[in-house]
């Protein structure tokens, strides 16, 4: 993309999200409506341009494609141009980077993007052969690999080159449920222990059940307009400093270095480049914790550790809240649930509520840099958005 | 949308597609990548900002979602933004117009925009539950309808309320396998007369197998760049004067009318003001003939025909090439196929092909102004893109 950005600037105005869990009394157009309505009505907004939603799975899980036109109608917008974006686990911030350049590009002026997953209650196929199309159907999910697999050898492969061993991963899921705790839109609002970790029961070697985020189902929306249309108005602003998406090879076996997360690395480049910031400067991390190694590899790529240092950052505390660089700060993927294609527009949301002073008990301390990172597969779309908070 | 368009002008430099047909040798990743390099070879371009991917049934028929991050390194272009988006059969033209915001925004240069649909040689659900998924799952085809079987209730209806016989609507067939045989991406290029259209195989009642678009694999791609960029390179130019998407109800019995398509009327509307032409000015129109009924609806509604006037176009010969209206003039979606989310963009590149005077044997003398229409479900997103030859 253009070094020489000449676009107009743009503002999160807007924020809403649903609780995650198990909606065994929604739909998948359901949810999106109401996260839709919260932001509309945050936003305090009278038209909408355009929709995009973000969404990996309604296919194959909801037997329903079309979630642009669909969920627009169900929303009260029939009409407005509404399309599905979709990246594997990134298709939430896919979408998003889509609004962005709509309005930045001045072709709308007030986009609202939509992430929204339904994984319980399914009439298609089942959740794990489903979640491995984020995966190359050809060369890894057809030779038996599921997406947790995959990730069992990335964090074997961890374990070996660092010499780390698998409780020192501990403190990235104590952190996220300790923080989940206070967020009435997190799943899992219980704090685990170091032990608890430890004895949790394995799911494919060397990834337990407290290494992984759960399968669950939720929507989570937010509301973009150029940001000179909300300077003045009394509310804090919270600005897009930086959206970037950049893509590496689906399969692992492709890469050069499995353990570091080329895509990771230059969408984080770009997105500190645009911003004019650099990891020192971010006050809060929101990222892909869809396994704790995916934490460790995204925190050394993205430039808050060296190459095998990323899990140091959770055994020393660096992490938590009050730390030097807090993640998950509202429970992430962990702990407040990665119902996949919505997982990009809660990490958003959590980085404006951070921004905004809204963040209760979780605050961080005079947070002015929120950054997100959302992933799709084992890091083969990576999608990161620097946020600036206001005055 | 804004009125006030600020944006700057963008070109079609580059085309690409494959021949459209059953495809037992190559897959998914390999038909796009053929459109693509087929495309940037085209667009003589040495860099790309962008990949956009149009698909429907990717996660249904090939267990494969994130063809955003898979296409990209398969066409040698790892680490460049990429995603997909979809809009059931509109997918095509609904990248397209993600493409076009992108490089009138000034957030890109050149973006690839590609159309792919691997329906044959699959290893998901049947293709008729996936074409489905266009349709509303819990109001639609949980009730047993089937994607045609909503066409043959429109198309019911409108012989029952105009008093046109079935075979009235003969002549968009018989046109657009006419046409596809001079074309030699098109699947069926062998002509059909209006006998063999009465005597065709019932399929749901009152459409029959001649009234309805095949079943197919196919890959289509184009090079999008700043108009300022292609001006006095000595080719000759295609500017895209238009790029608009409406929606509408997704399920049939929600519309106020259903022989009206709102969201065809609406994208239509946008698209002739933002291009500054009407009806009378279109050389030619490649429309979504999937059912010769969606070919009488589509004309009505983009401004072409007065209500119940569409089929008479077809009966006489306003359609054909030479005609008012020529359409379908590469063999459209019935005799050049219908691999659904790539169709948006075979329809594109065959209207560059008439601006630039490379159709061949089915030119349309003098072409300036073409419109290309590509519809998702059964009227619920509908993309209407005007493009205009130059010097």
């Amino acid at each position: 993309m253009r070094d020489d950005l000449t676009v107009r600037d743009v503002s999160i105005i807007g924020i809403g999200q649903v609780p995650v869990g198990e909606h065994w009394d929604r739909s998948l157009r359901h949810l999106a409506y109401e996260a839709i309505l919260a932001a509309v009505r945050d936003g305090g907004i009278d038209r909408i341009d355009a929709l995009y939603i973000g969404n990996m799975l309604s296919g194959e899980l909801n037997s329903q494609e079309h979630l642009g036109a669909l969920v627009a109608d169900f929303a009260g917008l029939r009409g407005v141009e509404a399309v599905k974006v979709e990246a594997a686990c990134g298709s939430g911030a896919a979408a998003l980077r889509m609004g962005y350049i709509a309005v930045a590009g001045e072709l709308a002026d007030v986009v609202v993007v939509c992430g929204v997953e339904k994984m319980t209650d399914t009439i298609g196929d089942d959740t794990t052969s489903a979640l491995a199309m984020a995966a190359d159907a050809d060369y890894e999910a057809s030779q038996g690999l599921s997406f947790v697999a995959i990730n069992a050898l990335l964090m074997r492969r961890y374990l070996h080159e660092y010499g780390f061993s698998h409780s020192d991963f501990a403190h990235f899921t104590v952190n996220a449920h300790r923080n989940a705790a206070n967020n009435p839109y997190a799943m899992f609002r219980h704090p685990v222990t170091v032990e608890a970790f430890r004895q949790a029961r394995m799911i494919a070697d060397p990834i337990n059940l407290l290494d992984s985020s759960p399968i669950c189902d939720g929507a989570a929306a937010v509301v973009l307009a150029p940001t000179a249309w909300v300077r003045g108005r009394g509310r804090r602003n919270v600005r897009i400093a930086a959206s970037a998406i950049a893509t590496d090879s689906v399969s692992l076996h492709d890469r050069r270095d499995p353990l570091w997360l080329d895509a990771v690395a230059l969408s984080a480049q770009k997105a500190y480049k645009q911003a004019g910031v650099g990891p020192q400067e971010i006050d809060l991390f929101e990222l892909h914790d869809a396994f704790t190694i995916m934490s460790a590899l995204s925190l050394e790529a993205s430039g808050f550790a060296p190459r095998g240092g990323g899990v140091r950052l959770a055994m020393e505390g660096d992490i938590f809240i009050g730390g030097r660089i807090p993640i998950s700060t509202m429970g992430g993927l962990k702990a407040r649930g990665h119902p996949v294609g919505a997982t990009g527009i809660y990490q958003v949301v959590e980085v404006v509520e951070q921004l905004r002073g809204e963040a209760g008990a979780n605050q961080v301390g005079d947070a002015h840099w929120g950054m997100a990172q959302n992933i799709g597969g084992s890091g083969a779309t990576v999608i990161t958005t620097i946020l600036e908070g206001g005055e």
